[in-house]
């Protein structure tokens, strides 16, 4: 069994990561850190897990570091640079969820979050932990920067064409709609009941962090360097990302070309699902589940050519991060890829 | 007292229409029809309603058009075409709620409703209801065909840029999230509970019957012909549409000018309310009200040259249907343009 | 028009009193307070009121007693203690929404609230605030204490029949189920909405702070000292509470005859809807209004004789809180008991 | 591998269970019908699962029953009474979901259901499947009849104490309240999104066909005829019930002593979670799983004496129906009793 530790364990992604580890049939949780909570039964935090003897500690590397091999690091960005660099340094594996590894360019990285990154020299050394585009590199690595859920979201939904040459790369829009989970346990006015409730709403229009990341991979995947729009919404309901995205053609290309794009590109891909023509994604029928429902749509109407519509749910906690994180240790350490991921969407 | 009737009065729509001109100070309800519920005190059906004595009959226009100066048609498309003729030919003035009045092109509604319309001669009679384009010629007319609640929201978002030398109207984008009641209050699967609750889907991509009404007023609005993109989505909450609009710029054009824009154009309306720079509007805000909440974003990093973001927010049985309908008997018959639209939107 | 003062207006009472207040025909708001927000515009922390201009200010009462005749106090309990001493003290009128007047018993109200009351000599001078069991004395009084949102509802839907020879006073059980916004508007973890959303819970069993209040209005109509058993629920929607309240009676009661008896009691009341045999309340129904729904059923199955179902419904912030507040200064003043007061609840 | 078929599969029971046996380690399923959906794949009509290969296919029971060696019977009742009756006679084990084997008096169940039941002699091979409280026989039997929804959480509530000398077992209360799911999947006007929303309500008050399930059992345990009141609630939430309960007592009996007895009477049930004093069960934190939440409370105020306020949570999908048929399966076939229902509650 391998020994995992949770640091920064007691947000949302924190305790799904907890619940889909403490079923893995091949995984010991030896340690879950969390400040507020250091000395609690997890079960006095999270009340859905009465059933475990697990207490929350303090997060003390020196002493953390032995207890296990793999780290999968919630910790906030900024805070997860030194940490990932220890336990990186100690030899041990590291899985973080933080945006503090996904960024390769340091300079992109210190714009976005305003903050200095002080340890540069392991920005090479992580994967930007998607397995459907990096699994080779994800097999033999020691640091997985876990992306985050939108850029999963819509990264997944323009991967198979983003590189296609009837695609004007520079054209890609995308609007997003979350689930409040993806905003924090942190108790904020914002985020209560009764401001959530009944209401739908955009926010960071043009400056959510999310997008350098997204505009990274996309780079990458096409040889361009693509800067797009990204616009996430507010959506009252705890779980799930629907991305709605728009892409001009360049040149015209049939729905059913496109549609078998997708096929052929995600044809091994465990937790992608590409649906039939006409059928739409709903993030309920990936709720609780790793997998990312794709759909696409041709737009031949509109004034400046055709446009590609492509739709993608997921779960914005599992897919989105923790069990995009269980995915990438099973791959780090050769296990069934979908150990521990194996349950279907609840309905409803 | 002007006398008012509504025919097919037993949907969403018709209980927020007859919520609004029982506390209308000018307005009496004098009939209420429901074929379903013909015989059925209202408050049967509505059971907020349970202090009115309003029973629902069957529509009998001979009878009915003796009771009332004004008539509110809340029937389906094809159905309102030849109760509208009737009306309107005994000399009564009509507010109609379904499409079949709002598409002045015969052909464009024959081909979207795929219905024939029998009634054409009285397409160039009818008055598109939207008071912010239209009001001089609501004063006079006797026949509004009541707005869609998708295309109030998406054209009330435009209309002080689309006419703009620097808007490349050809690039419009509305990717529209409504409230599940917009969907009627007929029985159907899809609607039910525990399918909407905790999910957001899209539906109807590239073919929503609300395009053409909403590319009609654009191409009214900036003189060209107008197509244009629009997804809408369902969202789990009751009431609300937010709509997010995309639109590229031929040239640069800075945020504060657009503003400036958006400003003058709506400075006498009194249910449009622009944003401060930076403010998000949520549907939330405008819930239970006839106001139309609008802020605009500029987008200058992505690849084609500045793209501007609009978002406006609705309530789709106020704005979207049944307020504006009360806005435009208002305005018909010389009442104050806010009577019995005053309230503030409750809040939570 | 009559000059009110609002302090303590930033919370959800104080957000929807103050949209009741602003429709009202007959009252112009002067001033509105909140430390946390003093200087901001009202529409700035309640965005439903872009088209106001108030602002917050800060609770400087030398300055406050000048510009109004009647104050409504939404501060916390104990705060409201001195506050209301003070204005009253200076010859205004005062509608406090805390419960510092409410309860009679000077020690019962130190024991529930664990705190002691300076100004227990003015505890005569407070009226309860209800409508329906006080209204005489309400016209002539200087302070109301407003009732809480529970007490409200369970007192009206067991005012007709607690004081009936037939009904066993000993036994009476209240299971309430209220929405959020009863909770509060300040960020606490358990009011977020990914905590509230898809669950329901009980709290406070045995020791919720209404029960007292509760028990003191019940004793009064009975001439009986009564204590009860109260379980308040949260549940997961923004407004609203129904009670679903059990009393064992002591000799077998038709029906139709207790029925009969809370037609009489609420005939003339214009808040109050006794429903037809075998009609559910809903909170749905009343949501948005100053509505009172009660139903009553009967059990004669189980084992220890005939038992009465009263099932109520309110919307916890206008019937439960402001709506209440408006219809006491209705009445302080000579208003039309109904004026601000007059629309029917929005459906859905 | 035990070959199991699902009969009437296609209802939001038959998708959870479908579910759950899809991941169960000792289980493949051969079979799924459904009259509206024959023909169709299983993903087409539940969009949730995308990666399954079964199609829906019409009851013909003659070809079924060679399919597999255990049926779980999903029909309606009065439907299910010929289908167990063949399976059974056929030599199969039976898990039948319809209340059709619940009820041990025929003459009851023919009262309650109104409909004669036409195989009363297989009434006393049924087993009522509450592990819980008849595990021994479940090993050894041929027919289970799993118990509904309200009676798991009630009967779960009650069981340990409702056969104690100091409970009054004539003063049963229970007001339950249900999450959307638990009325089905057929589309009914009263359980579209906008009706539930944002409401809550009671209905069948006095007359809810599983009160003489809750009183059968209870009488069982108990050794008195117990007749209780039973009040269900529709909750706007997918999943969960609550049941609060209440039960004079006879004499005074301290709650550390009640507590014990909890603890003791599921000391070693893999599904029952007594909570710690003070503790608040909640429909979230047993979402998902087979946990059934239990916490007592003691109200000394109130004018009759003492009364032990009991708060039980379930998933009505899961432990309430398709879960709970798993963990009865188990114990049939001797697998591990929580085989396929090891996953924690998720959160949010």
């Amino acid at each position: 069994m391998l020994k995992v530790a949770i640091l920064g364990g007691s947000g949302y992604a924190g305790n799904e990561l907890l619940r889909l580890l403490l079923s893995h049939p091949d995984v010991k949780v030896t340690a879950v850190t969390s400040e507020r909570s250091a000395g609690l039964p997890v079960s006095d935090v999270f009340q859905n897990f009465r059933n475990t003897d697990l207490k929350f500690e303090s997060m003390n590397v020196e002493s953390l570091v032995k207890k296990a091999d793999l780290f999968f690091l919630c910790l906030p960005h900024k805070a997860s640079q030194e940490a990932v660099a220890f336990f990186y340094g100690a030899g041990k594996k590291v899985i973080d969820f933080s945006a503090d590894y996904r960024i390769k360019n340091r300079k992109t990285y210190e714009k976005w979050y305003s903050t200095p990154h002080s340890f540069g020299h392991l920005l090479k050394k992580a994967v930007y932990g998607l397995p459907e585009l990096h699994r080779e590199r994800i097999k033999d690595c020691s640091l997985v920067a876990n992306p985050g859920c939108y850029p999963t979201s819509s990264i997944l939904g323009l991967a198979p064409v983003i590189g296609e040459s009837f695609i004007d790369s520079t054209s890609v829009i995308i609007d997003s709609k979350s689930g409040t989970s993806g905003a924090g346990r942190n108790p904020a006015q914002q985020l209560m009941f009764c401001e959530v409730n009944e209401s739908i709403k955009a926010y960071s229009i043009t400056m959510h962090r999310h997008t350098p990341e997204i505009e990274q991979e996309l780079s990458f995947l096409s040889g361009r360097n693509i800067k797009l729009i990204f616009t996430p919404h507010l959506v009252p309901m705890d779980r799930g990302i629907l991305s709605t995205i728009y892409v001009r053609l360049n040149k015209k290309t049939g729905l059913r070309n496109i549609q078998k794009i997708y096929r052929d590109y995600y044809r091994n891909e465990p937790f992608v699902r590409v649906l039939n023509n006409g059928v739409y994604p709903a993030t309920k029928h990936v709720r609780g589940s790793n997998f990312c429902d794709i759909s696409v749509f041709l737009d031949k109407r509109a004034g400046n050519g055709h446009t590609l519509i492509i739709v993608s749910a997921i779960d914005n906690l599992i897919k989105g991060a923790s069990g995009l994180a269980v995915q990438n240790m099973n791959i780090m350490y050769g296990f069934e890829e979908t150990a521990g991921l194996t349950s279907s969407p609840p309905s409803p």
